[in-house]
């Protein structure tokens, strides 16, 4: 996936058509990459095809590509995963964001809970998409990870009641462990086509103990068993086990 | 565990002893976390019960600390699980180190591949030691992640006979996905009292042809799906998905 382009918004593309890159895929493309008129690359669009393109004009601005061919991309995810994050550090959501991308899921919302010390901004979003664009170079994918603007908890709640599963990493939580509740839901959701599944994890303070009741009414709580994982390796963790065990 | 500190050496502790700290874990306790005789902290060698502690003298160069009472540390792995990590660069050597100490993988090999881009050092493996007592105390286990100094990959072939099951992470396999995999490993151990299972996992540049022929014949060679993922990504989902369902 070396040669792989990202191209911004959802113009229908065909074979025969033109494209013309970004400023960063330009610059990418012609001073770091130093491909030139002639050369083949790849181009994709969020959740398209990936195009098979020939670079036809390059001045020091921008590059022109023609699609001379299509096929589809077989390493979309098969099975919507969303994880709802209470807001950690930015370099640990960006860890997140990175792994999260490249392992298969789907889409990250992040949301203030009691103890999160992190505040939001808008460049954060910007420097996110750039590590999910980038992460789907890397791993093959053409559908972006979509990343929400931050919510309040009160706004997930409601959220989280349209997913066929809820998993909820409660620390507090001595009774079921994650690898028995994972069976639990393959057997659930057996059957459906493409089912959707959240996972809920705390930032680097945890939960109240009034969010943890408020979270455990409406997900499966499950516990990760005797470590305790920092934020970030939660995250990622539940995401290799989602993924892994429903090849997604 | 935010009060927890490491003691050297194997010598054998009881109530009643008494520690000193080493310079390191000195500094940590009276200039960041500026605890003062009387205080009560934890102590733990590497696979030790957990010391309660109170601080009995401090100096400028020193801490000594009796030991109240002691407890069994219940958050050491069940599972014997080792990586086999051929060399990536060294920040994700790091990231790699603290996630499997979190998630519960005993034991790190390193090993030179025909591909390997990073050279190691003995500062590293020093560096490496940081980590790992670092992240003991954040999840609570008292038995040090294990990283062997880094050998030549003749080395780890009549080393990976030894183990009841063992995973090979092959970007050319299309055939067994790693999900399905696992399934057969938890039969194959079933019974077992205490299982040992090893995984491969390739550097940056990958295996060379060779390389996955000698593999192959020694290992249970898997697929994670469509998807390429980064090297330190590849070994954080394994190990997830290896201590998930295993409840190590």
């Amino acid at each position: 996936m070396e040669k792989r382009f990202f191209v911004e918004g959802s113009d229908k593309i065909d074979v025969g058509s033109k494209i013309i890159l970004t400023e960063d895929e330009h610059t990418h493309l012609s001073r770091i990459m130093r491909l030139r008129v002639g050369d083949e690359v790849e181009c994709f669009q969020d959740g398209s095809d990936v195009f098979v393109c020939k670079i036809l004009m390059e001045t020091k601005t921008a590059t022109t590509l023609e699609v001379l061919d299509s096929y589809p991309c077989l390493a979309n995810p098969k099975v919507d995963i969303t994880l709802f994050q209470a807001l950690p550090k930015l370099d640990k959501l960006e860890l997140i964001t990175q792994k999260l991308c490249e392992i298969g899921v789907s889409r990250i919302v992040p949301f203030y809970s009691k103890f999160c010390i992190a505040k939001p901004n808008e460049q954060k979003v910007e420097r996110l998409k750039k590590i999910v664009v980038s992460a789907c170079k890397q791993c093959g994918r053409t559908s972006l990870l979509q990343i929400d603007l931050p919510k309040k908890i009160a706004e997930i709640l409601p959220m989280l009641k349209n997913f066929d599963f809820v998993l909820f990493a409660n620390e507090k939580e001595d009774a079921k462990n994650i690898g028995s509740a994972l069976l639990d839901m393959g057997k659930e959701i057996k059957g459906k086509k493409r089912p959707s599944i959240a996972y809920v994890v705390g930032s680097e303070g945890g939960f109240s103990p009034e969010e943890i009741d408020t979270l455990s009414k409406v997900c499966t709580s499950v516990s990760f068993g005797k470590r305790i994982l920092r934020t970030e390796t939660a995250s990622i963790f539940v995401a290799s086990l989602l993924c892994g065990m429903l090849e997604v």
